[in-house]
């Protein structure tokens, strides 16, 4: 079977990547909306009218699941989605890398890092406090991370300095959180980084491996193919497979990368 | 007189200032297309796609003078733009940045610094090569630049920690530029910054003032008017106030910012 899977850009790739792990033989089609990228700076409106274009464009190639690898579509076009194409699983990362963050919590002391519209949208923090209502929560937005992670600066001097610029006064301070939800797919290439920071006490949640999860629950049978992946994008395929190399951890071929108008 | 300023985003409000303080009769426009930021990253055909779309809006506000106050668009959709409308003068931000550098450069060893695109593009290399054939050129793409600065991080440890990894080799080392082209409208907000990892030898050149000066001239008779501003963007009337803000270096309030589809 074919499972579509979309985000604004190349981040995304962190959680096709933990998809194929779990799911091997899967066949998947990428689609990464890097003309109109970053989804984090948008209005939800907006973002929404595009997740919806882009999931149309997956559908048309006849995808039998739908993943929406992009924190910020996932907290506001989820349920847009799921009600346009009811006969489709739709997983976001929101919902699983939330519950992940609720299980794994030793006290319910949980941070959530992202984009500026991940966190303003507050999707995290109602899903944590439907699963967990005595957790205490507390949010940042860290842009910076974003452009750091897509630079490649995953552990240099800079990272580290931006790393410690939005996280320092809550790893060091009195009262450390004891979790920490990586809320953005590009963040979690900085992971080393922050556990630097962190310590090893620190639980770290990236929704990727969750997300993986709770399709392969939803699909029930493991879903069987060529374990294939395709590759589409809105524009630039020579950066798409430059940067992206990076997020999917292998290399990608920029003649393999599609170019599709949405 | 109206004069129409369009860019990316918020960026060119530091181009918007220099032409206000130029030509303090004049009214404007200014149009952020903050729903498809940044340029930056785009193909050459997108960017000039989009360029024609916001220069088309800003013409049926019948402005009679347009300033592609983005660097991306300027080396990209300067010519199209022109050719597209011949009766009304169109100034773009490279051509005035690379003339000043040429002029101010005391040996003509020039570094350009801009984002991905607008080096990749090499409008400031040939604008340069051009007007001062002897000159020595070395270029670089500074894309966390951007991230910060939007962050309004001007002058932190973070900043600092990001600068010298991108120009700490250059500036400290045994050869330094004697100029440097700020090749992004995004990056004069960091020139206190770069100033002080470079001292005060390096001549830092940024666009925006020049090109108020190249409008000025081609309009030829001082503008008249009421001195008014219109914000038009195509996302995010609150993100555009308050980012914009430190960028215009006065306040915008976000129900001044028309929402408008291109």
């Amino acid at each position: 079977m074919t499972i579509g899977v979309f985000d604004s850009g190349v981040g995304g790739l962190t959680v096709l990547r933990a998809l194929r792990a779990r799911m091997p033989q899967a066949d998947f089609v990428y689609l990464g909306d890097t003309a109109r990228l970053p989804y984090g700076t948008k209005s939800p409106d907006t973002v929404r009218r595009y997740a919806l274009q882009a999931a149309e464009a997956l559908r048309s190639r006849d995808v039998s699941a739908l993943v929406v690898a992009c924190n910020t579509a996932s907290g506001v076009a989820l349920e847009a989605l799921a009600s346009r194409w009811p006969d489709v699983p739709v997983v976001g990362v929101v919902e699983p890398g939330a519950a992940a963050a609720c299980r794994r919590s030793p006290a319910g002391n949980i941070a959530v890092i992202g984009t500026e519209s991940t966190i303003r949208g507050g999707a995290y923090q109602a899903a944590i406090a439907r699963l967990r209502p005595e957790a205490r929560v507390r949010v940042r937005a860290c842009s910076v991370f974003v452009a750091l992670a897509e630079e490649g600066w995953f552990d240099t001097p800079a990272a580290e300095a931006v790393a410690q610029a939005y996280l320092g006064d809550w790893l060091q301070g009195d009262d450390p959180p004891d979790s920490m939800v990586l809320g953005c797919t590009h963040f979690p290439v900085l992971t080393d980084l922050i556990r630097r920071i962190a310590g090893d006490a620190l639980v770290l949640v990236d929704s990727a491996s969750t997300t993986a999860e709770v399709l392969a629950e939803r699909l029930g049978a493991e879903p069987g193919g060529g374990g294939s992946v395709q590759f589409l994008a809105t524009d630039g395929a020579d950066r798409f497979a430059r940067v992206g190399s990076r997020f999917l951890g292998q290399t990608i071929d920029a003649t393999d990368v599609e170019i599709v108008d949405l």
